[in-house]
């Protein structure tokens, strides 16, 4: 079969592998569509960083480069390992693409597993990936969707979930104003899963394309240019001066997060969604004298059947934020040279590994 | 009657000034002791800070310099203003020392009255304060305590207070293991918090004479030297490998932020509770990959009823931490340059503004 394995630096390759088998415990999914993440991007250009190094194997698959990327993806049930009996083959599933240790607990009621020692993805860490055209995953890690979700929208369901986790991490309410510092996908996303748990989205966007699409696609109830506008004054318009209950730092840019902190009230919270590649200039005695919370975010856990259900229910319509179609040969041509370069038009690239979605 | 005012900076005269009465709604103590803070000595060094400029009045007390200093204190009822029923002559007391403009709600419920505009303190924006010989005071901020508690030991309630407020901030409970950086006033009373609640105590500290207060009061369970112990490895193997559960920053130093972030758990939570005079040179990073939690704490709000009982109840013994008694005259030279240049053996030096107590 085919697959996109990274084997260094700006160097991704369509290789043909062998195709993998469900091994005890496993569900052999066949691959429908892999939207191409952020992460993948940053691999691609000064990587490897999930990817482990050449010559140093990750410790849970014992994999190096190459390996197969594509962590945000959908499928179809091929075939069930021994011992899997409660899905079927022809199920419609996606993937909450963990590699964890086993001696972890990731048992319905953890809260950390996603913080454990070792953790990675698959399509990045090892145990194949989304961006081959068949991906064995042990059972643990799949989750059915209903067939009323077509699967191209349920290749979202990944990064959705990441914007849950982060709400959910916000602790914010129904009522409450949340302001969000960039319109990318994942500012986007974590803006769909606020409408729908009914609370009032501002964005601050510079790109006009961007605000367009968080207006059009109905995730933002007001956006603003920070450069044409004062965002802190107009939060706190819409606030009756209190300031924002709640932000969302998606940018992973300081002038981003300094607004952030004028924009929310005193006992605020400022949820760190973005992956900062220095460390911040950070206005420490602002966050004393407001009392504001700063919380961390990363991927998520346990947060895929509350996500599966906002999108199952039609409480989120994953369709606007797909603005792209490819099969696998145009994956760096199409997929990333687009994301890199022409970045305010697109929001997610999905790429059919087998070609039969085109 | 004497009191010590602020006059500019490096400039804090003792002056003979007018006696305060009580007016309506307000109680008149006659101050027994009064701390000194390093809020104090930050203005003396380098202020006005809190204390308004001269030429800007507070918007509350329509006050500028000179003003009274002092707002760690306790005393005796002397005279109640019209419509106080609830207290009597002879009271004991502490004050909670608010300036609240008067349209913010400072109910029993409210959990942000401290953080509202042009929040100020008795002792620094005007309204008099404890290094007078006598204060008047609204009721609203007069808690009355148990004259089993020696009126000393009541002048630290108010940072005691704070402490109390920081470790309310935390989230934490008991069984739980906190980690302290800084031995400091500050550092020492948020440990006697937390040791009043169950909580295992870990501190790092410089000075030896330092550690050695936090273990002699009972305060610290163990207490490290950060140049030459591994402070994260320590708190690792007392916690099985996971990492403190909180951790409250009580220097200000950019080191110690590091170390505390390094030795949290995943999901863990550090509260600021010093001032900090520069941004942090942040690894927001590591708040995101570890999902942590840092939390600004300022003063206090609606905690001192429950403070003080920690201390009418003989959980918590304030003894230790009374290092020095003074009059006014010796403010400055007594006071201040000891808590300047000798602090690693000074904690809380006390001043009795009439001479009654010395």
């Amino acid at each position: 079969m085919r697959a996109a394995r990274f084997h260094g630096q700006k160097d991704i390759r369509i290789d043909e592998i062998d195709t993998p088998t469900a091994g005890p415990g496993q569900v052999l999914v066949d691959v429908a569509w892999c939207g191409i993440c952020g992460t993948d991007l940053h691999e691609y250009l000064e990587g490897p960083i999930f990817v482990p190094q050449p010559g140093h194997p990750h410790p849970v698959t014992g994999e190096e480069p190459p390996v197969t990327m594509g962590h945000e993806f959908s499928g179809v049930v091929a075939e069930l390992g021994e011992g899997v009996t409660d899905l079927e083959a022809g199920d419609h599933v996606v993937i909450e693409p963990y590699i964890i240790r086993e001696d972890v607990d990731t048992g319905p009621e953890s809260k950390t597993y996603h913080l454990s020692q070792d953790m990675n993805f698959i399509g990045l860490g090892g145990h194949g990936g989304g961006l081959g055209e068949k991906v064995a995953v042990d059972r643990r890690w799949v989750h059915r969707i209903s067939k009323d979700v077509p699967l191209d929208q349920a290749a979202l369901i990944e990064p959705l979930t990441v914007g849950f986790h982060a709400v959910e991490r916000s602790g914010v309410k129904a009522g409450d104003v949340a302001l969000i510092g960039g319109a990318g996908p994942i500012g986007l996303l974590t803006a769909a899963v606020l409408k729908a748990q009914g609370v009032t989205v501002v964005m601050s966007e510079l790109s006009e394309l961007r605000r367009k699409k968080a207006v059009e696609s109905g995730v933002a109830d007001h956006t603003f240019d920070p450069r044409e506008t004062d965002v802190v004054e107009e939060v706190k318009k819409l606030t009756d001066g209190r300031g924002a209950d709640v932000a969302f730092e998606c940018t992973s840019v300081q002038v981003v997060l300094d607004t952030l902190m004028d924009a929310v009230k005193p006992r605020g919270v400022i949820v760190i969604v973005s992956i900062w590649g220095q460390r911040s200039d950070f206005d420490i005695h602002k966050l004393v004298m407001k009392e504001i919370d700063l919380r961390g975010t990363i991927a998520y856990v346990n947060n895929h059947p509350e996500t599966i259900e906002l999108v199952e229910s039609g409480k989120i319509d994953l369709a606007p934020f797909i603005t792209g179609k490819i099969g696998l040969e145009g994956l760096v041509d199409e997929g990333f040279d687009t994301l890199i370069h022409r970045n305010e038009t697109a929001v997610k690239i999905l790429v059919s590994p087998s070609g039969k979605g085109l």
